[in-house]
């Protein structure tokens, strides 16, 4: 089976073309973020993806991992890698250079991202777990516990996980019940928590869990709920880990997708001491230091889908081009072109909204201009749960497409096409299911901010759709698609809050519909100019500007069916009885 | 995990209310078709579905089947299930009582089979497959094997298979190289067949091959093809299975779903006699015998499609009524309702499709008015293809929403629903796959027609849409898709075979949404008018008009994005170089 290759030539396109690349380097510490460098740190991703990640793909969803009562052994090959993960730098690429990281921007990152899930996305969930663990521990962790743990969680010598879920307490966690007795400065915490990725393995010498709990007087509800540091070794006092704390994973779920990463049933103090914690923050303020790291947690879902869905692309492709049916290759077929067009010109504009996403993160943080911090802080609050669900909802559709490319060879598993399928199904579930997703969208973004945040990116929209004579031909038709986005912006804000619920994932949709018509219509200006130029690489950019006309003509299309759906109003659902009439 | 309860209240309304019944008993031979033999037929075979195969589904998914030299053992409890089957007279229901069958209409034995595949679609597979020899049989094989194997094969005492695919002839059968050599008055057989759906087992005390294979003399490609009856076990002189035939399974495939159904991969002539196979039909006709079995073997895929669907909303209906988060069960949540909703909704539409298509096929076969029989054979021409494969890329959609209804719980296996999208996967692959359908549908059934198929059915569809005062509000919507259907039709017809090609899926996906949306208007009517009239059943009348209302508003929307792919022409494919864009 041919291995991944990553497409660093499209990364560097979006980075340094299609994205205003100088904006990064104007940021306050990014100035080393230089065409070089970039190109060189993705030339080496590139490397250990394909090299290292890539290989183990196939073999970990057919090993999976191994639970004993003693902890669980990641599949072979995996420690070594991670090890090799470690000991390039790669845990650190975005990490502070006061802490060992390298202190490259989000975008970046993002690019790397992309690489490790595309390559092997069940390895890739531990380092961005730990990602998470970082920024909960950055933003709000004592200076103690930052001297003690942070470093070794921005190298990933040791790795972090999020306990959040609960059996009882799925999407809503008002309802977690985990208990947080004090013992001294620190906690001893009781219960169990489910669905923890990489909550424990052997690949690295300590895991430190974020866990979620209550304080014995915590109120009840969402603001009881506090955030605890829980090692799975407890440190001696040299800061090494020593003595095993008292939690263990009592066993690992059967799953669909995803076999070689461990998704654990953690129980803590069954030995009846309580596995010792520290709190994270303030008091009973759990939840919403939960809610700082959302935005680059949800992100890098959609991150994911992107990833797989490109995977998915290069596999069938492969075999597109090898298959022999009625005297040639399966490639030349209508059908068959038409299907790799789709899942290729959906990645590519993905791949832009998810960097430049990223790039608004970057800047939301950085920027030592007030205003433009606000402006990329309310762009990316806006994008995110777009990025999320409609990114993870492509991944599906484009893996699933994929296994059609290949016909009956497509559902053998030894092919491997359907292994994307099974491991991209999870995205659209976790880190908020995407029905959250729409909810957080239309709810929080556009309705709690009187539609600011939303008018401000449709604006952007327009200029592009309005922009020059020199742009090329998919403007019209963009600008169609965004009057739909508008008249539906102003449906769901005049319709209230309760009204537009029922309608959010639509709505959801068709933002990803046309935010993905305005990178297509951005990527066929930049593909125009540079033929127009004489680029010595027409090739290329005629596949930019031919997969960008086809979103435009047999993707963007979507945006009217889904307008039509918001339309349809919320009565559909609110007359039916969930006793009488399901 | 809950049982799969059959929905005969559903079928009965299709059946008896939104088709018309009496066209079906005006036919000769099916004056038994009265209400109360097609409700108790349900009955009884609701029961076997709920009782015998469903429990059998998820241990079959787990256990798969048992491969060695000596041939394939079945998942515990299916060779018993499957004795039941035969025993109760199931594999019968629709054979002639001429050979042992109950002779009943095929529109009831579509609502049975949607209750074989929705219980355990693995099982469902090998009836499936005997009906389709019994057809060969029936229509091309010479008396002498009708009166050998006919009775058997109704019965199902013994099974039937189709082996037609080789390894470099996937879709394109003209590359098949199994061979024939003429011995008497019968053949030896050689060669290699891939993805043969129940081609060994342990259920049935033998097992009918239909081959497809080369005469020494025959012309290359398709006209050189000729269809060969090859048994298992070679019949002794009273006509028992006595010695096996040269012929083995070599091997099955590891799949990502349908697990307890082997796809074997046949081998004949490896012990150097050949296997003894007998000619049906005419030498070098066996492609065209094979088309006229066609129709209702892709009409069974589409049936598949509906039964998976309606067991994965069943599923998730059960989980969403149970699980409780925000303090009220997540059933009644507006995002978890709208996934409900758009699973029933459709699934109502599609049952009426699968359910009006098999009535066409009754008459196309049984009328004794020749212009009735041509007009519903053009019906059935139109609509096979989309019954396929726009019911195949459902049942795959419904089953993957399914599984996201139940949040974290849909990826991990034990629960079932991951199961169901595994399982539906296949259907839009195998029997051609939905790009070969489009194909049939825009290039054999709407331009070598000269669309006079399809404007019958817009016509009838038209009718409809400008029905009656008293008929339900949905009316003016269908009205509007199918102006883009026509349109659609229209500019296909014009842009002439190569061109409409490119744009043949898209077509089909916008007729098979039109078509939905037809039926949605007449269940809509006739729930109307029930409750206009004061049934008592007030719950499921509104029930199917909600249904029919969501369909209309929030599915058939969807027409609006197919029309305008279609519109927006086959260049954007075209311009694209396979070798230098891709």
């Amino acid at each position: 089976m041919a291995e991944y290759r990553a497409p660093t030539r499209d990364m560097l396109f979006v980075l340094n073309e299609v994205l205003d690349d100088q904006r990064i380097r104007d940021l306050p510490g990014y100035d080393d973020y230089e065409p070089e460098t970039v190109s060189a740190v993705l030339d080496e991703a590139a490397r250990f993806a394909s090299d290292v990640l890539s290989p183990l793909n196939r073999p970990g969803d057919s090993e999976g991992v191994h639970w004993s009562e003693d902890g669980i052994v990641a599949a072979q090959g995996f420690g070594a890698a991670y090890g090799q993960y470690v000991e390039g730098g790669w845990n650190g690429l975005t990490g502070s250079a006061d802490h060992g990281g390298m202190g490259m921007p989000r975008v970046l990152g993002a690019a790397a991202m992309e690489m490790w899930n595309a390559a092997n996305m069940s390895f890739a969930l531990c380092p961005l777990l730990t990602a998470s663990a970082v920024e909960a521990l950055e933003n709000h962790g004592s200076d103690e516990l930052k001297q003690t743990y942070l470093d070794k969680l921005v190298t990933g010598e040791w790795t972090g996980c999020m306990d959040l879920t609960e059996p009882q307490a799925g999407s809503d966690l008002a309802q977690v019940r985990s208990k947080a007795e004090p013992d001294g400065d620190a906690y001893r915490l009781f219960g169990q928590k489910i669905y923890i990725t990489w909550g424990e393995h052997d690949m690295a010498d300590n895991i430190i869990h974020f866990v979620l709990a209550r304080l014995p007087d915590a109120p009840a509800g969402v603001k009881g709920i506090s955030l605890f540091l829980v090692p799975k070794y407890i440190l001696d006092d040299n800061g090494n880990p020593g003595e095993r704390n008292d939690m263990r994973c009592a066993s690992v779920e059967h799953k669909l997708g995803i076999h070689a990463c461990p998704t654990c049933t953690m129980t803590y103090g069954e030995d009846g001491q309580g596995a010792l914690g520290y709190l994270v923050g303030e008091e009973n303020k759990g939840l919403a230091h939960m809610f700082t790291m959302m935005n680059a947690a949800r992100h890098a879902m959609g991150v994911q889908g992107l990833g797989i869905a490109d995977r998915a692309y290069q596999r069938a492709l492969a075999y597109a081009r090898d298959r022999q049916q009625g005297g040639r290759a399966i490639v030349e077929h209508g059908d068959v072109k038409r299907m790799l067009l789709s899942m290729r010109a959906q990645t590519d504009v993905l791949r832009a909204m998810c960097l430049d996403s990223a790039s608004a993160l970057d800047i939301a943080e950085r920027s030592d201009n007030e205003d433009e911090r606000a402006a990329a802080q309310a762009r990316a609050d806006v994008m995110i749960p777009v990025v999320k669900a409609w990114g993870t909802e492509l991944g599906v559709d484009i893996a699933n497409t994929g296994i059609q490319v290949h016909g009956g060879m497509g559902f053998v598993e030894e092919t491997g096409a359907a292994q994307y399928l099974r491991d991209a199904r999870i995205a659209p579930i976790y880190e908020g299911t995407n029905g959250i997703q729409a909810i957080d969208l239309v709810g929080r973004k556009l309705i709690r901010d009187e539609g600011r945040g939303m008018r401000a990116l449709i604006a952007d929209i327009r200029a592009t759709a309005d922009g020059s004579a020199e742009g090329a031909n998919e403007h019209p038709a963009l600008s169609d698609a965004l009057d739909l986005l508008e008249t539906a912006t102003n449906t769901l804000l005049e319709a209230g809050r309760d009204a537009a619920m029922a309608n959010a994932f639509n709505y959801l949709m068709l933002c990803g519909t046309v935010f993905g018509g305005w990178y297509a219509a951005r990527i066929a200006d930049v593909a125009k100019k540079a033929l127009d130029s004489g680029t010595d690489e027409p090739d290329f950019y005629e596949a930019r500007q031919a997969c960008a006309r086809f979103y435009v003509r047999q993707i963007l299309p979507k945006a009217r069916g889904y307008a039509a759906m918001v339309e349809g109003g919320p009565d559909v659902i609110d007359c039916v009885d969930a006793e009488r009439h399901l």
